[in-house]
């Protein structure tokens, strides 16, 4: 397996030959960035991980082409012939919220295992965790309508669209139109019309009726000429099919001013007494637009997110780094201007009161009980170590997730929907910026002072 | 294979269940969009669709899964059991300079299989030309200084990682930092340390040293604590090794103000009479970054790309779109507010004067000798059909993309370095927008016309 940056791999002989194989501790979190508003992550990509590493191997082909850059000694590369993941990690779920400088995955192992996984590791999960934020936030903005994912056609590979299909499900979406995720996990796949199958048809009436005969409950695209004289069709086929008892559920409009088409639409179906049929709009949807559509009383039952969605087109790629922080039993950190890290192994503790978040706390591992002894600084009524172990010793220890995938991720669904309820409504909101209280506790922060003053005075 | 949006299937099945078979001509574009500045774009990503086309099949547990949707019927399951790509295919080739409205992939095909095409299609081109126009962005402005791809771990996926270490370096990266691009299609890899090998060791001097023993001609990263000491340190160490025989090339600077700190090493660099050393930057590089640090005389020898390449940050998605254009040799468009199509099958010639591209000419399909004609109109001396069949009944024509990779993007290189002396000097501006003029032949205006006033009578 040669996903890995060429300098993970000249580091890890250096390790190997020079005996440097001591337990690193490494982690993976989100760094803080200015004027970009996430106010809050929802943390996806583990299964990826996971079966990452219980697929990893060098093969022979892998290590003729190693050989071949004649930087690699003969020694390195039969170790490598071997390489298996055998250390711990520890993780947040999938589909819980976190913040920024969260420990969100720790890796405990020797540390040319850690520092192979790198690469691998953040790929991995950044990825999913910006769609699965993303996707949250139309969530929390879409009160209650529909929401299906779109935008395979756009995602930067076939991957990445799987992935985003999946994140955005997790995140309380109804389901996605590529196919492949929902044989894969099980995820409601859902599709209407395309413009192209109108044009076939020399005329629009036509089209529709011969659609929804073949598929009863359809949804009608209606703009491929004149939105207008589209609903209008969609009306007159919909009439003359429901006399003879099947149905059409809806419309869906990709262009022009929607807020307008929709109530106009809305008005149309009123008259006629079609009350039951539903708008479904897309077209460049993101959250800000599902906020200014309901905001200007669109009439919308619905909404396919696409390409916005897929990219994470405001925000196309987390801040996120993994580090060493630790590294035979000693504190580590690096200084580097606007980089600076937190040393030591951690814990995460999420305080409650009244079942609603309140403050995230960060330990060093081992020291959680001085978040709790901390009780009368902060009023919480429930605490929750968040961070939990995933994989002991390079053995999975719930591995639900690589053998059944459609029921894990209704757990990651569930999980979600649960913390997206404990978490305040002033955290909701897609435009102002709001910085949720994540403590570093005093351990943590003598540690890293001390550390400093330290590595200032070399 | 299910990389495809339920609509199309279940329009597939519409198309066939009805008899609608003839001959559909599609054709995939980039839409213009105003604002965002990209003055011309860079084709690539037509190996993945053509790996795509041949290895087209569904497979029993896809079929399976399809069955369980119960919306086919027996008789289209059947058909998709023998189901291949068995049409035609035009396209410009990978490397080539292109522009929005122009016909980049046109798929020539009985209508169930071009429309069985379009969300792989887009897929897969998609993002290799968003990332190749980026890349030859920071090319167009490095003025010669080596760039590296190191964006794998913020990419949005293993294969869109090795996309765009493979589309950067078609437009004249020297290499990328993932393995397994190098392994895949002979890229050069370039790696130099992390933070984390740096701080495994007690003492900086150390860890340089023991690298650079280990690779001789290495590159030191010198930010890990005091960006000032770092750079002592590495002369240091650079000193004891040359008397040695052992050679360091240079440094890196990840962090801080990268022009004051390569302006302070080289002065250092040239006190101490090592004029020959390397500054190398990285850290949110971008071409903006990359031509302000050289406006503002940063003394620097190369770049490492990361996110903002690997991603296209400031434009993630291409809008684009893969559209229905001819049914049954009749013209086809849409008419939707904002995503009107221009019908028709189509050619596209490229005109040149003294060796520079002038013009570029859409005409209709057997019209070619139009733009020739045109001759008075715009003065140029050479012509050039740019859209060309690449897979005819299927097969595909020169597949040298499938059996020797490496060579196959060496010539995509060629060919992108060669475009992008052709190009006038004024498109290669990053600020500046400059429409490049792509003209619309007399007689494609006239049948858009026609087919549009037709389409508003009805």
């Amino acid at each position: 397996m040669l996903f890995v940056d060429l300098y993970e791999l000249t580091m890890m002989q250096a390790y190997f030959i020079y005996g440097y194989n001591e337990t690193a501790v490494f982690d993976f979190y989100i760094r803080k960035r200015k004027g970009i508003s996430r106010n809050f992550f929802v943390f996806a990509g583990l299964e990826y991980l996971l079966e990452f590493i219980s697929n990893l191997k060098f093969s022979e082909s892998d290590l003729e082409y190693l050989d071949s850059l004649k930087i690699f000694k003969k020694e390195f590369l039969d170790y490598l012939k071997d390489f298996r993941f055998e250390g711990d990690i520890y993780s947040v779920e999938e589909g819980r919220i976190v913040f920024p400088d969260e420990p969100l995955v720790e890796v405990v192992a020797d540390l040319t295992q850690a520092q192979f996984l790198e690469t691998a590791l953040i790929n991995l999960v950044q990825f999913s965790t910006l769609v699965a934020t993303k996707s949250a936030r139309c969530f929390a903005v879409a009160g209650g309508r529909i929401l299906v994912d779109f935008g395979a056609r756009r995602a930067h590979s076939f991957q990445s669209a799987e992935a985003a299909a999946r994140a955005s499900f997790i995140t309380g979406f109804a389901g996605t139109s590529l196919v492949y995720a929902g044989k894969k996990y099980g995820i409601p796949v859902y599709g209407t019309m395309a413009h192209s199958y109108v044009m076939i048809f020399d005329d629009e009436k036509e089209a529709f009726e011969k659609f929804s005969r073949m598929y009863p409950g359809t949804i009608l695209l209606v703009d491929t000429y004149s939105t207008e004289k589209g609903i209008k069709n969609a009306i007159s086929v919909l009439k003359k099919l429901r006399e003879e008892g099947i149905n059409i559920k809806g419309i869906r409009i990709d262009s022009g001013d929607v807020v307008k088409l929709s109530k106009y639409a809305r008005e149309i179906f009123k008259k006629e007494g079609l009350e039951d049929l539903i708008i479904f709009l897309s077209g460049a949807i993101n959250e800000y637009k599902i906020k200014e559509i309901i905001d200007s009383n669109g009439e919308v039952d619905g909404f396919g997110v696409g390409s916005e969605l897929t990219v994470s087109a405001d925000m196309p790629y987390l801040d996120c780094a993994y580090k060493l922080v630790e590294y035979g039993g000693k504190p580590k950190m690096k200084l580097s201007e606007g980089k600076k890290t937190i040393p030591s192994r951690k814990s995460l503790i999420r305080l409650y009161k009244n079942s609603m978040m309140i403050t995230d706390v960060i330990t060093p591992f081992g020291y959680e009980e001085e978040a709790i002894r901390n009780k009368d600084m902060i009023r919480y009524d429930q605490s929750e170590l968040i961070l939990k172990k995933v994989c002991s010793k390079g053995k999975i220890l719930d591995d639900i997730c690589l053998k059944d995938k459609k029921q894990y991720i209704l757990t990651c669904r569930d999980r979600f929907l649960k913390d997206f309820s404990y978490l305040p409504d002033e955290f909701k909101n897609i435009y102002h910026s709001r910085e949720y209280p994540v403590i570093f506790s005093s351990s943590i922060r003598k540690i890293t002072e001390d550390l400093e003053a330290n590595l200032r005075m070399e």
